[in-house]
């Protein structure tokens, strides 16, 4: 049974295993406060190409955002998000813990436009209302989708105009920023967010995500926030020494760029059969509707999630890539659908 | 400059790094439902002598700490710490954080005995006062104090009549169960508390703490709770993985032993000195008295915390022996002590 | 210019301000424990025929919802609304900032269903996700419409077969009660509910609701949340004497039916003139369709809010009656319609 | 049985009850926007003599500690109060129940001074202890004593240059005002905090405190936390007619003098019997030591609180007067009294 389920079902790209080992026995200072994780956070300023940014090493996304937005926000003040957006549908109600309303709003493509902001804004107008202050958008989506870049441009000046925070749930930003149409990088991301993080956990690190403040008023006592939140780990060094090896070459990009390849091969091939897709995703989510009767078929062999219901007899499925996908395992997989189709 | 600051300046045990290498590519399934975190929670319930317990492998202690808290008490309900208490002390005011009150006892040993919650339950006796439901202890204490068999029976008989919740941190267990002077067992403590945390994070394990929930009342749907606060990691195997070597024979135990047999000799050393300490500690945490002149020479070679100052000229330090402290280092440092009283 | 604005434009019954004064002098208890407070709920137990019921005088509905919903729920639990449920769309967000998430579903007349319920029952599954335990229904709506008899017992069965929490928002119930539609008795909502409560601000009183907790469980410490949130009043005895008059006989309802009485007599009249109703409202709000240019006219002598958008050229209104509502001023607003109209 | 327990046993001064007759049918605006709120804010800037303050009006002292204190902090600040504090003792944890920790410093007398908050501060370095932001007085304190103005600049200097805000609970402010020893004018407390209140309920209104915001960047957005707490009341004008009457004149000065003179009666007395006293007030609340004998007596024709055991034989009591306590009544107690001492 090979799983095309997720892309944390492996442990950790073995460059990582082999630097927490070279480093294991050496003593460094606790909770992040360690040389690796100082040079973690120095070495991607460089990637990023700015120095006035904060960086910060968490251990999950649902603790990234929770702790982030938590910190941002003042009590009565709400997140919009997409009604697909990771934390308005699968994060427990880990915001609303913290005490702030997620306001969602309908989208087609798991993406958020100034007009959908906007809508939200006209039906929040006083104080019998939550007030919206921070614009939560996942690259790539939930469903796959990427942000343009100038998709990010207008929703970046609208928040700026709207004195909105604009937050960048970047999960699988490695799988975004490898895409084939993909025009955005690190640089603009920090420059039109005021705050996102580079997801490590489905990008090939055995756990660990990095969050970039760029706004400096968003950046004072983050650490408390944290430990607060029980997000700072005694041995933080754990999270700098990975991101220091996802990052000191291109690793992480090449990580992110197999993972794309094996969806493209998916897709393509797909596709070439005649297969329609629920949404249209050039990352290493991808969506596909088969009959039910090849989905069971395929179940027999392979892990995937059913995604939703299209018809009495189809329903599309959700095929996730990794860094770690076997190219064997996907001609395997495509061979076997090309039988099931004819 | 070798460092006693605390047992969490190394990484992890080399047999813990060999576990999470051969088990690195095999596609397991997300969030603590793979077969390395059930064979865990199997093995712990094994060694804990029991059935009907509720395994929970969570990344850190104040994680442990505020998700156990916060799932098991009402809006209203408070818990009783001592003033040493890690929750009262040193976690950012977590447990707060969700909505808990911690009220705090003053104690001299870092242990809490039914008279100090008596006289707390004392003190809150209507709807005008938050109402007193868990009691926080830490064994061994932030002190290095231990609990014996009796004390913990009078503490946990002491709570079944007056209906408080019986909480045990054990961040550093291990040392406690390894202490020459300790006579409880594991499966005691899973009899006399309501809930407690076999600590991973500073007895050998990358990161990592098991929580036990004894109370079949406290054990329902505490995995929502996990997920809401952040705590569930994707790759949930890398918790399993650690707790399943570090028990399945005597490893963990044999970590703690070398880090009391550590402790011990800087004790009995320091002692035959002729210094005085600042706590009865028999765990991997000792508090002496030295000099302050003494001290500035001390940390020209070694790391460790100055804790209090005791007075003009002298003050008590923290040092801290861990799985990986080595002889050779605690030798030296007594060799250069030794040096210094002359 | 008169105001169909709301059902709090005045200050309270002159009942209710005779009252006060002739009890102004006595000294009694604080914080609710007064024999008029304790007078007052055992008049409501006599009145819900009920014996075994809790009742809790609070100052507002916003407070009472919030006390009485995260009184009722562990952290990681939601209620489940309609979209146009007062928590859901105009309390600032006083439920998630007490950390529980509302999962709002659509509806169209104001009402939740058994189907609306398993709907949302139906999209929360597993840990990711929070666990619905409350529903949320509000009688009459916040559009007018109101629970027939059937239709609670249905939400109810349905609620005790699914282990749910079954809530009324009774912010208008007397206006509910005394509708030509309604078929519920006091009795039969405090059988069919788990907890409700009976307004009093929108119904004569200066302020003040009467919780009405039905189900035992729910029961215990219920002061110490209301302490907790600020609604102890010091001088509990206002609300106690206020609901003591208000039940002592009639009142209460005869007030509710006046309201309901010149609602009657609006939409009869307007209705006769030929305009829909944006909503099916038996209760003391009405949403009539009026074109932009008479609502316009209809401004400079009324106030009343303008409701929604129908199209280009007309929009509902929302015109409220209550108690202190004068026969006149609506006769008035009728020929000034029916001017505006020929 | 006459009652001197506290200053709420009664209902409300004639002249208010009054005020909401003559207002009563007049319809006005809800939520706090009607034209007797708006005037008393205004005729509260006149008195206060600072045009550039914000004025809202809240239901009660715990319910207006909460929303402030909440308002004002991020998540990770905490609040500075001597142990006796309100917010720490009486409040059923309701700012712990918005996130927030109290931290506690012993105090003698009830008063706070930059040592004691200094000393808080040495405790709370870095981001493993919450932050102390804000700096929690009362005045007079719980237990009578009162803060001069020397102290109170004191305390703004040290507050100011550390960065904290200074908030003071104004739950007796009035009796505080007319003590013989003031010397503190409302505009002086005005310019020395950054907010506080002056307390209606505990001084003839039948519920209801006046908070003033100084500090411009508190303002911002607060009555969406009144509203998100549950204190916007619907019928707003009920506070804003009460505090109208209060301050239109002298009233409410002259009902704190009123409750003054009585305590000082009563203490004058009792001293010249020989009495001793916990605490030096010279407001409106006397801590008098009894022998239990003597209060036993005593508490067969008039209502008190036993306040602490001083010895095996005696106790501390609190007698409270108020703007309703009766001279003849204090006449007959100190008669009683003197019978019982002879």
């Amino acid at each position: 049974m090979y799983s095309f389920k997720n892309d944390y079902s492996e442990g950790t790209n073995p460059r990582i295993l082999n630097a927490l080992i070279e480093s294991n026995l050496e003593q460094v200072d606790g909770y992040g406060e360690d040389h690796y994780t100082l040079e973690a956070a120095e070495l991607l300023k460089q990637k990023i190409k700015l120095s006035n940014i904060d960086i910060h090493f968490l251990s999950g996304g649902t603790q990234t955002n929770l702790i982030t937005i938590s910190a941002f926000l003042r009590p009565h003040e709400a997140a919009i998000a997409a009604n697909t957006g990771h934390i308005f549908t699968h994060e427990t109600g880990s915001i609303e813990a913290t005490g702030h309303k997620v306001i969602s709003v309908e989208v087609n493509d798991g993406k958020l436009s100034p007009d959908h902001i906007k809508s939200a804004l006209g039906m929040h107008t006083d104080e019998h209302m939550v007030k919206p202050k921070l614009v939560y958008i996942s690259n790539p989506t939930e469903v796959g989708s990427i942000y343009s870049k100038t998709e990010l441009e207008q929703l970046s000046s609208f928040c700026k105009k709207n004195n909105l925070i604009l937050f960048m749930d970047g999960a699988r930003l490695g799988s975004a920023l490898c895409s084939k149409e993909n025009d955005l990088q690190l640089s603009d991301i920090a420059k039109l967010t005021d705050a996102f993080y580079i997801g490590g956990t489905k990008n090939g690190a055995l756990f660990g995500e990095a969050l970039v403040i760029c706004k400096d008023s968003l950046k004072e006592d983050f650490r408390f926030h944290m430990k607060q939140k029980g997000a700072l780990l005694a041995k933080g060094r754990v999270l700098g020494i990975q991101f220091l090896e996802l990052f000191k070459d291109e690793l992480y990009f090449d990580l992110a760029k197999h993972a794309n390849k094996m969806a493209d091969l998916l897709r393509k091939n797909i596709e070439s059969m005649g297969y329609k897709f629920l949404t249209y995703s050039p990352s290493n989510q991808i969506f596909p509707i088969f009959p039910n009767k090849i989905i069971e078929k395929l179940q027999e062999k392979y892990s995937f999630l059913v995604w939703s219901k299209i018809d009495e007899d189809s329903s599309s499925v959700r095929l996730v890539t990794s860094w770690a996908t076997k190219e064997d395992a996907v001609k395997a997989f495509l061979k076997d659908l090309k039988n099931l189709t004819c």
